[in-house]
C-alpha cells in the first residue's frame, strides 16, 4: 500500500502571483548573481549603489520530490539592467535531464531563453497569458525585458526532476539578451 | 542521443481560459454523462428539452504521453443541474495510478470531488486564483456549482498519466454534490 498524501489547495493571486501559502521563499540578489551577466563590473556598481537589490524571488509549498508528483512555484524576476543586459534568471537544467517544465506567465514580459547540451538554443516570448512548454533536455531561463513590471509565472514540473545550476554558470545559455538604443536584441 | 523536442509557447486568455493553438477538443454532452447522475430521468428530460446541451469541453495540444512530459489542458464545465445534483465532469483515476495533477481554476466556483480505491474522500473548493494538488493515487471530478458562470480550469499533469474512467463509471466519486433548498450540501 503506498502512503497517501491528502489533498490540498491554496490561493494564487492571477495578477501579482501572490502564494500566501508559501513555506519556502528563495530568494536571489544581485550578488548571488556574480558571475552570470556579460558586463561583470556594472553588477558590482549595481551591488554597491543599490545596497544588493533584490533579483528574484520563488515562492513554493512544497510537495515529495519523487516521480509522479508535481513541484509547482511562483517565479518573480524583477525589472532591471545590468549594464545593458536585462534581469535573468541563473538558469538550469533539469537534474533528472528528461524532465519538461511549464511555465504560465502572469505578469510582466521578458523571454524564455532556452539551450540544450548539444548547443540547439531558442527563445519564447513571456507576457501576461503566454504559456511556454521547456521540454525535456532543455536549460532554460527567464529574461524580464521590461522596464517597470516584475516578470511573474506560474511554474509546473516533474516532482523528482532536480536542478542542475552549475552546467549553466559553467558554459551560460548560449545567448543573452540586452538593451542596445531602444531595442531588445539577442547576442 | 535522445529525440530533442522543439519548446514553443501558446496563448491562453486568464480569464476564460480559451486556448486558440488547442489541436484537441473533447466534448461532452449531456448524452454522454448517463449512468453517472443520481437522477436518471432528469437527464434524459434535460436531453430532450435542451436537445442534449454541451456538459463540459476539454481542450489541448499535446505533448508525448511520456514520463517526465507534462500534459496540459482548459477544462471548461458548463453551469447547471440534472434534478438537485451540480453539472460535474465524469472524473478519472490516471492509468498510472502514482500521479497527481494540478488544477489551476482561472474563473467561476465549485468543488473538485476526490477519493481513493481504499475509500477516502476529499474535496477542495475550487474559484478562480485558487489552486488545487490531486495527490498521486486519488481520483478526481470537478463540479461547478455556480448558478451562471463556467467553472474553467488550467490542468498539468505528468505525461505517461494517462485516464481510468471505467472505474469511477462503477464505483461513483463516493460524493455528490446537490443544491438542496439555498444550500450546497455533499452526499
Amino acid at each position: 500500500m503506498p502512503d497517501i498524501m491528502t489533498p490540498f489547495g491554496l490561493a494564487i493571486d492571477l495578477e501579482t502571483g501572490d502564494m500566501v501559502a508559501a513555506t519556502n521563499r528563495l530568494v536571489r540578489r544581485a550578488s548571488d548573481m556574480r558571475g552570470y551577466y556579460a558586463d561583470a563590473e556594472a553588477l558590482d556598481r549595481l551591488i554597491q549603489e543599490q545596497d544588493d537589490p533584490l533579483h528574484y524571488e520563488v515562492f513554493e509549498l512544497p510537495v515529495p520530490p519523487e516521480n509522479g508528483q508535481l513541484m509547482y512555484c511562483i517565479s518573480k524576476l524583477q525589472p532591471g539592467q545590468v549594464g545593458q543586459e536585462f534581469f535573468m534568471t541563473k538558469g538550469h537544467y533539469h537534474s533528472v535531464s528528461a524532465t519538461a517544465e511549464i511555465y504560465l506567465c502572469l505578469a510582466g514580459r521578458g523571454y524564455m531563453v532556452m539551450k540544450t547540451a548539444e548547443g540547439k538554443w531558442a527563445t519564447e516570448e513571456m507576457m501576461r497569458g503566454r504559456m511556454v512548454y521547456v521540454p525535456p533536455h532543455w536549460a532554460h531561463r527567464s529574461v524580464n525585458t521590461d522596464a517597470n513590471e516584475t516578470l511573474v509565472s506560474f511554474c509546473v514540473y516533474p516532482g523528482d526532476a532536480g536542478h542542475n545550476y552549475g552546467d549553466i554558470e559553467r558554459e551560460g545559455l548560449g545567448k543573452r539578451v540586452f538593451q542596445r538604443g531602444g531595442d531588445i536584441v539577442l547576442e
